[in-house]
């Protein structure tokens, strides 16, 4: 099978955006053994995206094509491809439906702007869109099916998942995939470590970064479903044997704060937090997850030293002599936060997240951690390198992570 | 100018890398006032790569293509070009020196693999390479002028700015970009409200959706760079007084907690928090942006009714009188977060991010607001869509847009 990707969009094209849809896709594409020979994009401009779609057709069996689906005058897919093809636009009465009963939901009536992402090339098959307005379609063109997804991207790669990878699984191929999520082992550690894995099982793997996680994603293609889940499944047992279990946190879908709120709950504890340089990063993290109020009760922000002694009881003095960023006072605000918020297992982060900050001994990045539970108290520290949001990013999985071993063996080392 | 972009490599073209190279020199080309049409990517295949050639210097004046110079069968781009031009490739004596000069630098000699890098296609100019072995080139292929540099970014960037951009002819027209900042305005109702602005001024008008901003972009291009400011900056007032200053919360690269910062620093006002169904992302939000330290003393992530109560002092008969998502509970959440963290202005937010917990007078996406401050307590609620972490978002740039505004107008009402 041989593929194109036609991205559209002047922000691209102006350098304003980087095309990271293009790379997932190619990715997706790839690993459901496709070829991609083309990556092409273009402006918004009626002329040059009819044309794209012109030529892409001819040479591919399939064209994926992302942006120009919204209600603004920049929005020019479906007419474009419509040209191209030599048909006219009709409008899609259950598409436009469904705009209207999602502007009535939000308290707004439609307007012609907004019926106008309901008309699409005649002949099309609509792609329902589960994440926003704007239908997509798949259209036969030439030698190719198009496939014409939203440009946002968690819209896109929903519609792909559930409208397009269906459609373009390899005939008399089943192709199963396992993912294994990791945390704390830097890219090519893994590369190196999974080296054997492809050759031994006969399996492709993919890596995906979501910094600071690394997905491992294992594919199997064979003639039969059970097969295929066998083998993939074989060779995701040996990926996670090779990286440990303070590296792999979960296979499939689970997030690590999911993760965490099914160990907490399994055990009946109730969590909470003091952030101080990762600023609510990591109680965000958390609640992001739905039905975690069960085992998190809340955070302490303590991003002033006087928010730390107020509300965490940590003293004056134990700041004024080891600085707000040290062993003793991350230790002291776990505990405060165990007292203040009353609960069970409590995470405690202090460190500098930059740019500005440091001192001699304490580099841009010094993060240290706290947890304190029952008859557990633990220290740790580690300098992460990057700009401000990145150190905090990285510093709110390492400590939830850390929690997730310590929840399991309380000798456990962070990765 | 028409300016194109050709990207080499199947790390590309199977999602490897994302292709960082093409945004950057797009967003540089744009700047030298070329208009870039298209972006091409395509894998390590020497007809592939001859044939875009082919194509994109018929309808470019430039075409800058990266990636394919190095000493691995695998590098194509010079014998790919030769090909399509229908010229040899011959040694560029000089580049063949300075390869052999910077291996021995590392104690390394010269083999045929990296002789191979200084045979250019006949009549080609070489650019010299700084940062790395393999030199560039430029070469005149129908209309356009091609410059092939190397895919190592670094590499291509000091090569770009040394040796393409002095050779870029200005058209004479200078482009000027004002970028203004929205919150609270759905897309098409900015869109309709702009749509004068073009025609009556002659510019260009972009949208770029950050959920949950929306940003507007004004490109003017005129002679001179005074010509086009002036015209940007008239264009720029005119889209900021339609929208109206609860919409627009900046023009230019501010983020809505730099600006939010900057007043309250302005003010000498130490602000805090008090969140519920958010979960700590106002506060992650604002400890993004470095320096708010001054002015931000930290949050009581209240996420549980019983932390509510023990830090914030909410009476735990006005939540089960009102329910925790109610306009009292949000007021005296957002006056215990004053007292608890002794600051001057607060927020509080509390609501259903959902999936669940929704009652038949409170849906999902039901959020009170409270603000407290000296001799100020306001409430007000509201009704978000879309999914959990969406509400979160949204309701976190809600409660600090309006915060933004109260503090410039306590009687202001949320957009």
């Amino acid at each position: 099978m041989i593929a194109a990707i036609l991205s559209t969009g002047t922000e691209l094209t102006r350098g304003e955006l980087l095309n990271s849809n293009a790379t997932w896709l190619a990715a997706e594409l790839t690993l459901l053994d496709a070829k991609v020979t083309t990556i092409l994009t273009v402006g918004d401009c009626e002329d040059r995206i009819a044309e794209a779609f012109q030529q892409l057709s001819l040479g591919h069996d399939v064209v994926v094509c992302t942006g120009g689906l919204g209600p603004t005058t920049d929005d020019l897919t479906a007419a474009s491809l419509a040209r191209a093809a030599g048909v006219g636009l009709e409008t899609h009465e259950p598409s436009l439906l469904a705009i209207k009963n999602r502007l009535l939901a939000v308290g707004r009536s439609l307007t012609a702007t907004n019926a106008k992402q309901a008309d699409l090339p005649q002949g099309s098959i609509a792609l329902p869109n589960t994440a926003g307005t704007a239908p997509g379609f798949s259209f036969r063109f030439n030698r190719a099916t198009v496939y014409c997804l939203p440009g946002v991207p968690s819209e896109m790669k929903a519609m792909f998942e559930a409208c397009v990878e269906p459609r373009l699984e390899k005939a008399g191929q089943v192709c199963i995939q396992v993912v294994i999520r990791t945390f704390g082992m830097p890219e090519s550690a893994v590369n190196d470590a999974l080296r054997s894995v492809e050759g031994k099982f006969g399996v492709t793997l993919g890596y995906r970064v979501h910094f600071p996680e690394l997905q491992v994603k294992v594919l199997a293609m064979r003639n039969s479903t059970r097969e295929a889940s066998e083998l993939a499944g074989a060779a995701a047992n040996a990926v996670c044997e090779i990286l440990g279990s303070r590296v792999v946190y979960a296979r499939g879908n689970a997030t690590l704060p999911a993760v965490l709120g099914k160990m907490l709950r399994e055990r009946q504890l109730r969590f909470g937090c003091a952030e101080s340089c990762t600023g609510g990063s990591v109680s965000a993290l958390l609640t992001e997850e739905p039905g975690i109020s069960d085992v998190f009760v809340g955070s302490v922000v303590a991003y002033s030293n006087e928010v730390k002694e107020r509300l965490l009881g940590v003293p004056g003095q134990l700041i004024a002599e080891h600085g707000a960023v040290s062993a003793a006072v991350a230790l002291s605000m776990a505990e405060g936060a165990r007292r203040a918020l009353g609960c069970d297992w409590s995470l405690a982060i202090t460190g500098i997240a930059g740019p500005t900050g440091e001192t001699p001994s304490k580099p841009v990045g010094t993060v240290h951690f706290g947890v304190s539970g029952p008859n557990l108290s633990r220290h740790h520290h580690r300098v992460f390198h990057g700009e401000r949001t990145r150190v905090q990013r990285a510093a709110a999985f390492s400590g939830l992570n850390w929690l997730r071993c310590l929840l399991d063996d309380p000798t456990a080392e962070p990765v």
